[in-house]
Order: structure tokens, then C-alpha cells, then sequence
């Protein structure tokens, strides 16, 4: 099993770093613009990136599997590219000073291949996102992300 | 073993990505500004990391191990972190269109630690930062590099 891992701190109290994993709004607002479905435990949420045309790039279903207040976050993925069937993204948080920690991990894959490589990049740029939407108000989720690569 | 790996898509010619990696000039303007010593394979490079102060917060040494004109850059850290030490890191190069993909690990960390998540976020900032060096002229090496949580 192979795991992309990540840590960022922003610098905001711990309830908003929270609202924003926890809440379809708050996804929409640092990883896709077009975030639907349930947040809720149990429920499940769906992720949809397009081009800046409008054209659909690819999608992601994810199963709420654990939320706790202002801790954690834990989707588990059951739609979306091949590989990331059977995944999980989990969010730790704790408080560090004026730092709110997020301590990320997307786990699970089965191996590490070069789309793993991409998606960790990926990763990487979308906290930065969820860090400038905590700190600052605006996020650049998907079709305002950054590219990295010929992929995306 | 853990290993941190990131893939990255870079417009330009592959000779001008592998020019920014394989020479201390090269990777004073992505990486860390204090970029000193000797390039040629069985030297060893010293990129040291300032605040924008001037002081020092860490350095590490690495050995060039490998170099491939136009295909590889690896490096083997012998100074710096205890948990950077002994660990590897190697840059492969190919290209795919108008593209230059860099496939990058950083491997044979002992385990994934807390440090080890920082580091993954970290290489994804410097990585953008070759990415718009060698696109555009100006990169962000330290001490001018993204910071992403309290750590650096």
C-alpha cells in the first residue's frame, strides 16, 4: 500500500479549517466549484472537475465515512479513476500556536504509479488552496487550480 | 520505506529542466538561494535555507550521485536532517509533446513521519518553483519560497 502525505498550517482557529473539509460548500470552495451531494456521515459527496470550457475532465465518488468536530475528516472513494477505488483521504487537525496543523493522507493505493505522482503534486496545490481560502477568503478551486502538468 | 514522489510537466526543452537540476547555479534559482559546492558526479552540493533575516535554518549535503545528460539527476543526502540523511533524490526526465516531465522521488526515508509530510508539500512548492523558472525566468527559492505551515 502506498500513501501521499501532506502537512500544512494555516493560520486560522480550528473551526474554520473544519467548516471548510466538512461542508459541501467548503469543498467547493478550495478543491472543485462543482462539489454536490451530502456531507453528512454515511452520505456521499460528489467531486466533478471540467476544463474552463465547461467540459468534464473527470469525477470522484466519495462515502463520508468519519467526521469529528473540529479533529478529522475521513472520505473513502468508491467512484473515480480506477486507482483511486478503495482509497482514502483522511484530514487531522490540531492546534499549534496561531496554526491550525492538517495533517492529510490520501491511503491506500494500491501502488505507486506515475498517476500517483501527479495526484500527490495535485494534492499539494489544492491545501494550498484550502490554506488561501481559510486565511485569506479565496480559495482556486477546479477550473481556477493551478496546472501542473499535461495532465491537469 | 517510504517514499515521497511528485510528477511534474514543464513547457520547455528538456536541456534547460536538466540545466536548472545538474549545476549549482541551476539550483540556486528553484530550490535555496545558498546553493554552494561542486556539481560533477562524487562532489558534493550544500544548499543551505535562510530566513528572509539571514538566518540559518538548516542545511543538508548531498553526494551527486548520478548524472544523465537530459534523462536523470540523483542526489544522496549525507548531511543535514537525521531523517534526511541516507535518503535519495532523483529526478527523471522525458518528454511528452511540448512538455518535459519530471518524475521526482524522494526515497528511502526510514518511515513517514510528521517531517515527512511537511518535506512532500515542501518538494511540490520548489518543484512549481523550477516549473517557473525554467517557463518563465524566475523562480522562488528559498528564502522567497511559498511558506506552508509553521515549520517553514
Amino acid at each position: 500500500m502506498t500513501d501521499i502525505i501532506h502537512r500544512v498550517g494555516i493560520k486560522a482557529p480550528i473551526s474554520e479549517v473544519y467548516k471548510a473539509l466538512a461542508s459541501v460548500e467548503g469543498v467547493a470552495s478550495w478543491w472543485t466549484r462543482s462539489t454536490t451531494g451530502n456531507s453528512a456521515v454515511g452520505k456521499t459527496i460528489r467531486v466533478q472537475f471540467n476544463s474552463k470550457e465547461g467540459k468534464e475532465i473527470g469525477s470522484m465518488d466519495m462515502l463520508v465515512k468519519a467526521l469529528e468536530q473540529d479533529k478529522k475528516v475521513h472520505w473513502h472513494f468508491t467512484g473515480g479513476p480506477e486507482e483511486w477505488i478503495g482509497t482514502d483521504a483522511v484530514f487531522n487537525l490540531h492546534a499549534e500556536g496561531d496554526h491550525t496543523i492538517v495533517l492529510f493522507g490520501h491511503r491506500n493505493w494500491k501502488e505507486a504509479v506515475e498517476f500517483t505522482a501527479h495526484c500527490s503534486m495535485k494534492w499539494a496545490i489544492f491545501l494550498l488552496s484550502l490554506k488561501n481560502l481559510v486565511e485569506t477568503g479565496e480559495g482556486s478551486p477546479s477550473p481556477d487550480d493551478i496546472k501542473i502538468d499535461n495532465w491537469n
